[in-house]
């Protein structure tokens, strides 16, 4: 995928925890994460693992911040324990206070009560780690947890949007899907894409490399790649070009440029266009 | 794991490509390396995953030269093809041109020419592309890969040292276990650990903590964490202190220093400690 922040929205994935540094835990809740952003259009332009350390997940929200996420979206530390840090590390990103969150409070006291009435747990009391699932970064929105019993979060800092998620990962997923999805599915950037195959005889790729990396830089949201290729015992260069953009139309018209100032480069270098099999033109 | 820069070896880890980063491939070759770095006695700091964008890969190796990791491990990008560009992003951050390195060419040489009479290639020919994979920062040294046929390089930049591995899971293992894990064994500082438990009845966890807290900032390298627990219908807290350090006979003596602060905290908070299970004293 081309880099083009202007085009789509971006992504920032931070998970929090040290079994993710130690190689007890494979990140799979980021690349879950990933897949889920990628096929709602947006982008992800990084993952950064940290431990639980108030510093480190301060440090690397603010530098997501700094690079100009649009949402960011961390996984880890949302538990009762004292080492679940990560709303501390938000608050000290966003420079907000932690403040007990009423309507967090009213979630987890419901959760336990489930819990209590299930036999999960021996009673529903309010104990103090309980309760510090409930002390959010001021101006935090609660989101509803139905499979475990920490909330996620949701907070506007500065620029950035930031969604807090538990580590487990069906918990994670549950608030993802029914708390996330729908807000993100209104406020991702649409976009769209435009593609074409051009297939170029006579030209050494060496030769014709050069020529593809100036094309490269002539439009955002470009991407050339090519392919050396057989057919019929004749060697050929299949060149791949894709753009994204905003506009359906616009996007053809770039590729129409892009693929002019190729079929010139590709006959002054003596080579010539195959026909691409399947094709209309 | 407690946060203790000075004790211990540093790593980050710093994987590239796309794949990563739209949830096509789960990131296990971080996993792999972080638990390998960790039964090596080093810690590993922070994984971050970048796209194929060479100022995006030299960012994110300078900002971990930057927070002073000892080690930076590179995974991807090291192929034939123009979306490779790891190297290019190292020699950016390291301040080093790319040269053509006379040992890894030989090696990449060596490579095709077995490729070839196996029959995998088709000729054993340096075209550029396979050049390309010769084009090292200088001053690196090359890294052999008898799987694939990238070389792995070994490079020092200011005050760390740079490691870069193929994606291909296999051969990245290759030349981690064979040509990077003979010189951590070496280099690694060496640490050692002591543990014990302490049982701490008649005190609520809640009020326990506070006192707990105190005590983690006491000493460098000091893990304490409390489990809620019961005994024969008795409800206590177990306390778990853990230290890593350079000698052992230090380590123990921090913890009895820490161990008679917290009997002397619980005695005042009206409880008492109990016998471990299992324990001599």
């Amino acid at each position: 995928m081309p880099r083009e922040p202007k085009l789509q929205t971006i992504f920032e994935i931070i998970s929090v925890g040290y079994e993710l540094l130690d190689g007890r835990v494979v990140n799979t809740n980021a690349s879950w994460l990933a897949g889920q952003i990628s096929s709602l259009g947006g982008r992800v332009s990084r993952i950064t693992v940290v431990g639980d350390d108030v510093g480190e997940i301060s440090s690397a929200i603010r530098e997501a911040m700094r690079r100009g996420a649009d949402w960011i979206i961390t996984s880890g530390g949302l538990g009762p324990t004292y080492d679940d840090m990560t709303l501390q590390g938000v608050a000290k990103a966003a420079g907000r206070r932690l403040a007990l969150n009423r309507r967090a409070l009213e979630m987890i006291k419901k959760r336990y009560e489930e819990l209590a009435r299930e036999g999960v747990v021996e009673s529903a009391e309010l104990t103090p780690p309980r309760m510090k699932m409930a002390m959010l970064p001021r101006g935090a929105k609660p989101l509803e947890n139905e499979v475990g019993t920490a909330p996620g979060v949701l907070l506007r800092a500065g620029r950035s949007w930031i969604v807090c998620l538990p580590g487990v990962p069906s918990e994670l997923q549950d608030i993802f899907l029914k708390r996330v999805k729908p807000i993100l599915e209104k406020k991702i950037k649409k976009i769209v894409s435009a593609d074409r195959w051009i297939h170029v005889k006579g030209v050494p790729e060496s030769v014709l490399a050069p020529r593809i990396d100036e094309l490269r830089t002539r439009a955002p949201g470009l991407y050339i790649k090519s392919h050396p290729d057989k057919r019929e015992g004749t060697s050929f260069i299949r060149v791949y070009l894709r753009i994204i953009g905003r506009r359906k139309q616009a996007c053809e018209r770039v590729l129409d440029e892009i693929e002019e100032k190729l079929i010139k480069a590709v006959k002054e270098l003596g080579g010539e266009i195959l026909k691409p099999e399947g094709e209309a033109g």
